[in-house]
């Protein structure tokens, strides 16, 4: 396993680096709404801004990162195609973005992985290769295409540029909504919710940020409070794009600058779903609705600003928080309507 | 049964009145977004404009009518409450404007509608009576209300004020897209549709207003084609919605402006509300999804145009196509995510 960053003297992705990653993606991806909710502000007492990346290209934020780091290769780094890893989402924006450039994209993707997340893949042109389950299994099959084809390897999070991508959602969240004093995005390996912090506070530097995760794939909260980088055994959570565990990139930065984890059950997150869907008429993923349900308990939104400061500062009494729906690529299958 | 009204000599609700409507409502309602999906264009082959209603207030287009019908009531009109019958969006929609006006209102619905639909009413304040699920019933059971409580009754489509509010959907449509040369709506007891051709013709006089029908529940397209109103038996259509039947109003308006009504299967109506909820990542009813139906069959677009012009006359070469999606109150409670 890589060794953790050293925290105290990782320097992350610069301002700059986040801007000109903004610039490079901006023609192509979409900047996406935010909207408003009136019954669900009065559920949270509080103003919510969602920033819908659920209307994505991809369906996700992940083609934020995908194509930051795909559009930065040169075309010799790039003349040889793409490997990455993925369950789901960013195998699909890997996929995209290397069209874009007209080379070949390799996706290693765990053998039990949903079917329309592969149809996703495939759509987009990315070439699916199965393995087990695991991370050495995972490790093993992208070393060996990568041998073969002599392709790129692009981390789903542990890279500067990705992290840089996934950074530019919350840096137009910020921008568009300024009065917006704390965030909340889900985690998994990081990379949305290290590159919300670096974009958030590039805008507002006094915005806290939050980070979302499921009590049955806890390694972040875990990683937080011992302060040392911990795994994450297989997990069942209904949130399946937050199965992954922090790398050492995203975990130094979170260290450096998230307020805390915050644990969300099961239950909690498809009620959190539920009313996404019912209420907004927006269909999201339980990993992106997980979001908003620390918000659903009583006192879920004066938890967020705790005895430092006792509330919100902001004129209209009620708190201004932004929450980052991740994506919305939801196995509809499973779903009759007849 | 209430007599056809000659539709050669039938005057509907003029500009004007639209106009008013739309400046008495605007206050109160959303002017509803219009989304556009790359990949639901070009399985149609054409640019399509969705007008969303399903992220209007109350989850429907209804509160446009309702809420014009109501803010006109003068005080002493308003003073004993509103009565009306429903099965769904519009109940909810006339507790709702009622609320604002602070008078009861009373809703009467079968007996076998969905709990959703029963809890919005009630959410907004409306008192329920329920009957049994035929037309004689409901109107025994209004007739009784009317007459205890001296309540105005509204009647959901038949109704001048209610059909010039919801012609302020399309109108808003045209008017942020005037280059739409074809609009599809859905047809139940046609106050969407035939305020739509009103809303639609008012600002662009060229456009092709289309009606889009369950085949299960196809009063609209025999009335038409017979050029006599039409009664609708029991329907058990998916699209829960449409299983109204046109009013002497709405037919005569449909007669002097509708291009033809579009008969869908309920195969087709699953598709398409499974392909919005996919793609645009948006709740709708399949009501509601009908009108994208016939846009995803081989010739659907091209049938629209017809030999009378063979087709599109865009700068683009692709038809310009507004879809109306009237409402997204889905009971999501017979999906399980878990």
């Amino acid at each position: 396993m890589t060794p953790a960053i050293d925290a105290s003297v990782f320097v992350p992705p610069a301002w700059q680096s986040i801007s000109e990653a903004h610039q490079r993606i901006a023609p192509r991806i979409h900047r996406t709404p935010v909207l408003t909710c009136a019954s669900l502000d009065k559920i949270a007492g509080a103003a919510l801004y969602f920033k819908c990346e659920n209307l994505q290209k991809t369906g996700s934020f992940k083609i934020r990162g995908a194509a930051n780091a795909i559009l930065s290769l040169t075309d010799q780094e790039a003349s040889r195609g793409i490997i990455t890893h993925s369950s789901g989402n960013h195998g699909a924006a890997v996929a995209c973005a290397a069209g874009w450039r007209n080379i070949p994209a390799w996706i290693v993707m765990p053998e039990n992985c949903s079917a329309i997340k592969c149809r996703a893949v495939e759509s987009y042109g990315g070439k699916i290769i199965f393995c087990e389950p695991t991370v050495s299994a995972r490790a093993a099959a992208a070393a060996k295409i990568q041998s073969e084809t002599g392709a790129m390897m692009i981390h789903p999070y542990d890279n500067d540029l990705i992290i840089a991508g996934q950074a530019t959602a919350a840096k137009e969240l910020l921008e568009d909504f300024p009065q917006i004093e704390a965030v909340l995005a889900p985690v998994s390996g990081g990379g949305l919710l290290s590159g919300s912090c670096l974009g958030a506070k590039g805008v507002a530097p006094s915005v806290r940020i939050f980070g979302c995760e499921p009590s049955r794939a806890d390694d972040a909260y875990r990683s937080m409070t011992t302060g040392t980088l911990q795994t994450q055994e297989a997990s069942d959570t209904i949130a399946d794009g937050l199965r992954a565990s922090l790398a050492p990139r995203t975990f130094a930065i979170l260290r450096q600058q998230l307020e805390r984890i915050l644990l969300v059950s099961e239950e909690e997150i498809v009620a959190a779903t539920r009313l996404i869907w019912e209420r907004m008429k927006m269909i999201v993923e339980p990993s992106s609705a997980i979001a908003l349900a620390p918000l659903l308990q009583p006192s879920g939104v004066a938890s967020l600003f705790g005895s430092r400061e006792g509330s919100t500062t902001h004129s209209s009494g009620k708190a201004q928080i932004g929450i980052i729906l991740s994506g919305g690529n939801v196995d509809l299958s499973v779903f009759r309507f007849e």
